[in-house]
């Protein structure tokens, strides 16, 4: 392939996430896709953010693996076939010690929406030649990235015109509560109660290897509890700086602690936020019908929702589970485009 | 072994259950065991009822297996082994068309806490040598079973004054919640909307084999929602008898449904039955920490409550799942020989 | 339904079983069922022996589960259909210490081959009105019992005229091999070398409760090789009776074992017996397509060296795996039925 | 981290690898790893050949995930931390068409062995400060990699003089005839025979997504043919230049097929190569004792042989699987330093 892209690695020092509470950096370094003709004439370019799933990050995307493209590969392949226009591709990283941000604000990782917005936008098209118009700017990703589309697209429609989940974290009752069970079941090997919380964090939250098998479980509540219902003041007492939506000996849902995750399921969030959500050019969901996580279910609902407001959508499913979809940018990709 | 107690396969006709509306039959046969000395002196017994699990009756308690006993061979070892006093054992047949009654009464499929409380009750009592006094008759079962002798104990103290659950049906958002979305992929196969529950009912409630794998998915969730949530007056529009605690397009959970069958939730029960709960001579409840349907963690909150409320009680954890946990009747039988 | 077979579980004390080494008893109960017409008439009946897969014994064929027949429900549907002629259907029992003797003659588990043939054959000639001809007298089962059908009527052509197999164990290196690498990790749990297989034997082989994961592993490799590779002058130094077919520290497969038992695999017996196979009435094999341990592969092998050898025989596959496929012994009858 | 190793991506043009028969570049990138003091004096350094897992090459070692570092930053902490003298790490690039070569040559994929010995390794003492001895030249990996690793130090004693393997390809009758009845039930999805087999690889060795889930157990049973079996003549009439070990609809093992893989089998290879073995300074091998491919049995049956002969080598078993073990690159590693 003669004419292919590049991709710069990219360094930003964020004044928004210096200092944040879990001591994660606040320099990142992150790939950006240049498209083939970028730099050859004045042209300017949209911008997609493509944004990463829980514990993974922008530079993640250039992994490579047998008869799977890494997203370099992906996107020469797309535009020199015509399935796409050229794009500047941005792939930051918001990964925290617990595994992702949400790309939310909070007070327990950091304020991760801040930083994409009031800091790494601006400073992509200072740096870039970029089309600054939210009409020529995309959000999207799959999995936690698709949740962090839709809730950054949704509260910042002027920053993010477009955006596209695959498989986004939704419906919380049904992508997050089954986990809990296991959650008490499987931290008892950590001790009793907060102790068995803080240990955990100190004893697997390093390179350490090998991990358990219920790491990921774990793992997964831990950073959406960082994420939807920080609490610094009990830091102290608990040895972290979250509150767990249940009982950490029995395991009986804490509504309180799990309404305030709820303010953040974005199926929940459609009414509050309706008139945004109008303004969007492209809305754009899928997921597979064997989504482990159920979260074909979620988009269902979600879509559900915007129906009954009367807000345009696209809403496909395809035969597959969570893991393993990046095929699925090909559409995400030709969507945009053609919605540009 | 010399000395072993008698299986009499009784027949009940029942008046409560006639006409009941699946269509299932009013006379019933069920396994009583009579212990090794019965009826060989004027002695009087106590009752055990064991009620099954969903998709059991109580023959089946005689099926044989490969080095794993039946219910005669284990009461006949641990009667001959001074584990357990001579009992008699009931073992009822409240099996639906759905795959179980949960023991209560339900519009939808019968009044079977009315058949055993009000007929088989007095039937045994009768006909049986047996000491009829609430401290002498127990309830047990595991799984469903574990449920109804939980529910029938706290509703009828005066009928049932010990009770055993194993693995019980408890925490109803843990243990049926996390298979409605897997309900709503599996029964797409069969069309949409209440169409396709009824064509699952037709096509696959009956002899025909095989089963598809979802079979137990979907039969779980129509059984309970029979016993939780019947809806007769809607029968005849949707073609069945009970209402789904969610859409069955988008899988939204419909709280009003879901709150129906919240009522019938012993952790949510605990405070209405504290006083009821209160006169039991022997509340236990086990389940296995590997519970695939999480109902170690339902005992656990169950327990709590009662504990709030200084009701006695006794709870253990066992290091297996969910199946194949007969073994566990040895500690019930112990517990309630122990207890009378 | 008014005319229904009756179940006669009847008993009888084997010569050839007697002080069998594994000091298993000698008197069997086993299930002979007699179709509705028996008795009522002079008539005789064709015989049919419906034997058991490993851990299994007939009596087991009458345990009851929700919406499965047993087999005293399916014969009498089927004869109830017209679906296939009364016959009478002995279940025998041929169970071992180990799980199961095959069905054949071993040193090690006692001449369960010669059980059938000489004692159980004639007995129920003697007891029952059955057509005592060859032509008339068929012997079928699943797993196991598949295989049994195949190596007992491919010996004894005389006795059993007409032969069905589902699932039937054959290509030992594709169902049998698999399980010698798991073996080795999951013996080492109770020991090193001869001592880890005896300590098996004494701690597992018993009614106590719960059963380790590797259970049915472990004992599935013990059977087959009391079977297929008795070694009764070692019993004294390893403390059991037969020889394994592997390197119990490496794994290392022993091949002169390993011969032992490809003398006994049906696919490798064809050409021996090319002759008796050629006088059966009929020869009905098949098997799902997904078993777990390959036997539609050895099916089709099977089949394809009959075919060499010009030796008629029907071979179906269907959709399915290994377990829960009792529904197939409606196709077994029927063709056991129109051959006759 | 201020005292870090290098990361040069190396390109190299084959000879041997040229118009290989299914079209994989002769050109091929690949990392080389270069410590934090090289070329900063004078010194030379050993070099360690890391050759990568099936479906692998070189350059995935450089991926990115949550809490597990990459090569660079495991071989940087290694050495900063002392357990490890400073190393050149080459990671070459052996992939095919067909998932991997297994370092192996062969007429139907390319003479990847030459392709290391003859090229790669003069090709980096040419052009790097290596030590130009077999005595400070390692070669190692896992899986793929360690079957490399075992069969070139074997062959090539004065090429490599170190060798660990963790988890290699060994006792092939364990490793990979377990997958040779499930290729024949998955091939069947593309047709029939060796038209099958055909339209596989034209419909799925490509970059199109998704992959069936029989994927993986299909290619790696290609792959291993196409190193093991290569068959040219055939290839016009069968349309693809190896044989398989099993007949194409039955199932049935390939006796003589098999036997030409036996002969690359390492636990068959020992006798052979006793004497270049002797020559070694390292032999180590581990596998974890969960290994879903036995090759734990194949280390232990390896090293057994080993022992025979009186050739010394380091055998661990660690508590783990075959896969996400890239941890047990700090063994090695601190092996090959200490006896460097």
């Amino acid at each position: 392939m003669k004419n292919t892209g590049t991709i710069v690695l990219e360094k930003f020092d964020s004044k928004i996430l210096k200092g944040n509470p879990l001591g994660d950096p606040s320099e990142r370094e992150f790939p950006v896709y240049l498209p083939p003709s970028y730099g050859k004439t004045d042209n300017k370019f949209p911008a997609v953010f493509l944004i990463s799933g829980f514990t993974g990050k922008g530079i993640m995307q250039l992994n490579e693996s047998f008869l799977s493209e890494n997203i370099k590969q992906r996107l020469d392949r797309l535009i020199s076939e015509k399935k796409m226009k050229e794009m500047i591709v941005v792939m930051p990283d918001c990964i925290t010690k617990y595994g992702g941000s949400q790309f939310i604000n909070s007070e327990a990782t950091g304020n991760y929406e801040d930083y994409i917005i009031k800091e790494l936008v601006p400073f992509i098209d200072r740096k870039y030649k970029t089309i600054n118009s939210s009409n020529s700017r995309a959000i999207c990703g799959k999995s936690s990235g698709g949740y962090g589309s839709v809730v950054l697209a949704m509260r910042n429609p002027d920053v993010f015109g477009l955006m596209c989940s695959t498989a986004g974290d939704m419906c919380f009752e049904y992508c997050y509560m089954p986990d809990f069970p296991k959650f008490i079941t499987d931290i008892e090997h950590y001790g009793k109660g907060h102790k068995a919380v803080e240990n955990f964090i100190k004893k697997e939250l390093n390179y350490n290897q090998p991990k358990p098998r219920s790491f990921h479980n774990i793992i997964n509540t831990i950073g959406m509890a960082s994420c939807y219902s920080p609490n610094m003041k009990g830091a102290k007492a608990k040895g972290y700086n979250f509150d767990l939506p249940f009982d950490l000996h029995t395991g009986e849902l804490d509504v309180k602690v799990f309404e305030r995750w709820l303010k953040h399921d974005p199926v929940r969030m459609v009414n509050k936020y309706a008139g945004n959500l109008k303004k969007l050019k492209l809305i754009y969901l899928d997921a597979g019908i064997k989504d482990e996580f159920n979260l074909h279910i979620g988009a269902r609902i979600f879509c559900d929702k915007l129906k009954q407001k009367k807000i345009k959508f696209i809403h496909e499913e395809f035969n597959d589970g969570h893991m393993s979809v990046q095929y699925r940018y090909d559409r995400t990709f030709q969507l945009i485009s053609d919605a540009l």
